[in-house]
């Protein structure tokens, strides 16, 4: 018998401990694993031989609590593995580690960089002939992993900002005055998640009018003849803008050197770019404008956690140990959308090299063609990624989390 | 038969909906009223004559989605009324309104200011024997009227802070290095709010340490070292700072002339006194620091609402309004502690010319004794308001609101 190992790595979500949940359930279920051992802080903690028995999952209550915490509960890292040709020793000492651990799987959850790890690693056990198997759930709430439908962590993050969005509208337009709020959203090179704030309109609310994505140049003339004609309409609206926006020299908007930055912006960045929106509509009208920077509750906001990516999050953690335990390995767990009406993902395995190092990005027909929107096309894809609500346990009105 | 007139004042909270649908279902059922009409944007749009008859809510499922539906529904005003001695006209506008539209009733929600209102008009139909009988219900995040034991709304948005902080801690905790997050929270002149940080602390995660109410005098180096103290047992902590700390000069942090401006802080205050507070601490030590400003989510985030503060609200709205159809006026319905434990309040009515432009701030026994944590008495207090959630409807994924 075998031991399991499970990390995870790069940014925190709100599904990302769901999937961990599917790994450990799977594991602790298999007779070919003697123990299931955590990674803390990733790869990197490993190094350090910082590991943790995780048989306290047993108990099916802490499987529940540990599905909805926030953020990493084995911690995280940021470590990017060197090519193995020249740089074997790091190698050497990862399988070093896995062999004194008997380790015979290793499962890690995270984003680009751990697919890249999980792939850089699996060729290295191939090519050395170690009988590690080796395998990556993906979590991202920036949706840009490609091959796979969408990523965990994404649905939870765009309920987030779509119900944040629309709670902001609603504070918004209590006043008898002409007002916009425009809210920063993460993303830097994909804007899936920015887009979601399309998802806060409802024939009977739609307050979010202008989304500025990552895929379009930024053009400062196009953007302010919209929103005079928005507010010519209206007396209050929301603008979405991605954090990674760029002119059309494909500099990002606030980098020394963009155009806005010439223009006497520079002042504003120091609050990011949601501020730099906000200077640029305050200066050319006459409209009271206010920044809000989501900030890192947009990916760790358990209030938000999506029924969907919730239970999506679990069955790929489950269902690449259950396949690694079948004795594949250098496969990433991903989804292929079965069904769009009714809504329907199935778990798919993809080689992690098709995977590791791409970068998806919202496609032409998911952009309007005024470049300050998204098409029907998107609003199919992500609405149902973001339905459904798990039932929270609290304690004393706060959320009740598991604590490594 | 007279009707009865509800309007809605100052800023929004996510439970002042539930206590405008105590009001309309009690009016509703009563049969001293013939129409029950909504000012829109309170007082102000009532002198422009823009009201809405409320009907529709004879359907119990409006009555609850207006109930979390954040935000003001009827929209809302800051206007403060003149001495009636000096400025008769405002007066006599309002009450040949209520007069045109046979007003026997008039309740308004709000807080300070809009209880001010409700005594100048109160005070009005008595020396001018108008038989129009008016009363307040109170509303705000900040939980600075006095007499109450607490306000409605203040419950919820200490849920928000309690549980985003918790949140965001669990967020910054994953890597594996030293960080601080500092949480800018509302609240000018009152701390209550900033102080619900602390109800984020349970025996098994405690992330708060450090709490700067404007209650207390900011001292710079006493606050570094209390950062330093803390940093050396943690690898991650979080501050809770109120927007409206102040210097030993009495001078709000961030004010022009204030220290900490002199001291070349002036750059940060473009950030808000978070953005301070994260700078001081950069230039003083090398502890990766983030600032976060929870921005009007706090007093809008529905996901938040506590079942406490919803049934409370609700039980204001409509006890009030069975108190004025008895016949009382000038009135401000609040709430009295009948028990500590278990939590106990009971609707209670206090002349609203003793509520009207006090402010209740945070008192010495609930201020830790190093003036930067709250005490035992305080969590006492907070914690049952917080508590419970109430459910939710949610259609595709978003919340359902009842929109004007």
């Amino acid at each position: 018998m075998k031991n399991l190992i499970v990390g995870q790595s790069g940014g925190p979500t709100s599904a990302i401990n769901s999937s961990l949940a599917g790994v450990i359930k799977k594991a602790l279920q298999s007779d070919k694993i003697h123990t299931v051992y955590g990674m803390v802080n990733g790869i990197d903690g490993f190094l350090r031989e910082e590991i943790s028995v995780l048989d306290r999952f047993s108990d099916d209550n802490r499987i529940r609590l540990l599905r909805q915490t926030p953020s990493s509960f084995l911690g995280s890292c940021r470590k990017k593995l060197p090519d193995a040709v020249d740089n074997s020793k790091i190698y050497e000492d990862i399988f070093a580690l896995f062999e004194k651990y008997n380790i015979g799987y290793f499962v890690y959850i995270g984003g680009n960089d751990s697919m890249d790890t999980v792939c850089k690693l699996s060729q290295y056990a191939k090519t050395h002939n170690i009988d590690v198997k080796i395998a990556g759930v993906p979590k991202t709430i920036d949706n840009d992993l490609t091959l796979t439908d969408h990523a965990p962590g994404y649905g939870s993050a765009a309920k987030f900002v779509a119900n944040s969005v629309r709670q902001i509208a609603m504070d918004t337009r209590v006043y008898n005055m002409k007002s916009i709020v425009v809210t920063e959203i993460m993303g830097r090179n994909a804007g899936w998640l920015t887009a979601a704030a399309a998802l806060a309109n409802t024939p009977s609310f739609s307050p979010v009018d202008i989304i500025l994505l990552p895929e379009t140049v930024f053009d400062k003339d196009k953007f302010l003849n919209r929103v005079n004609e928005v507010m010519s309409e209206k007396n209050s609206t929301i603008i979405a803008v991605s954090e990674g926006i760029k002119d059309k020299s494909g500099k990002y908007i606030g980098e020394t050197g963009s155009q806005l930055m010439n223009d006497g912006f520079n002042h504003a960045a120091l609050g990011g770019v949601g501020k730099i929106i906000e200077e640029i509509i305050k200066s050319n009208t006459k409209i009271k404008t206010r920044a809000i920077e989501f900030s890192t509750l947009q990916r760790c906001c358990a209030q938000n956690i999506s029924k969907c990516d919730y239970e999506e999050a679990f069955n790929a953690g489950y269902k690449a140990t259950a396949h690694i335990l079948d004795g594949n390995t250098g496969f990433m767990a991903g989804f292929v959308r079965a069904s769009q009406s009714p809504y329907k993902c199935e778990v798919n395995f993809f080689s992690v090299s098709d995977v590791a190092n791409f970068e998806k990005k919202v496609p032409d027909n998911m952009i309007g063609s005024d470049k300050m929107s998204v098409t029907k096309d998107f609003i199919d894809y992500a609405l149902p990624l973001i339905s459904g609500e798990p039932d929270l346990i609290y304690d004393n009105g706060v959320l009740d989390f598991e604590i490594l």
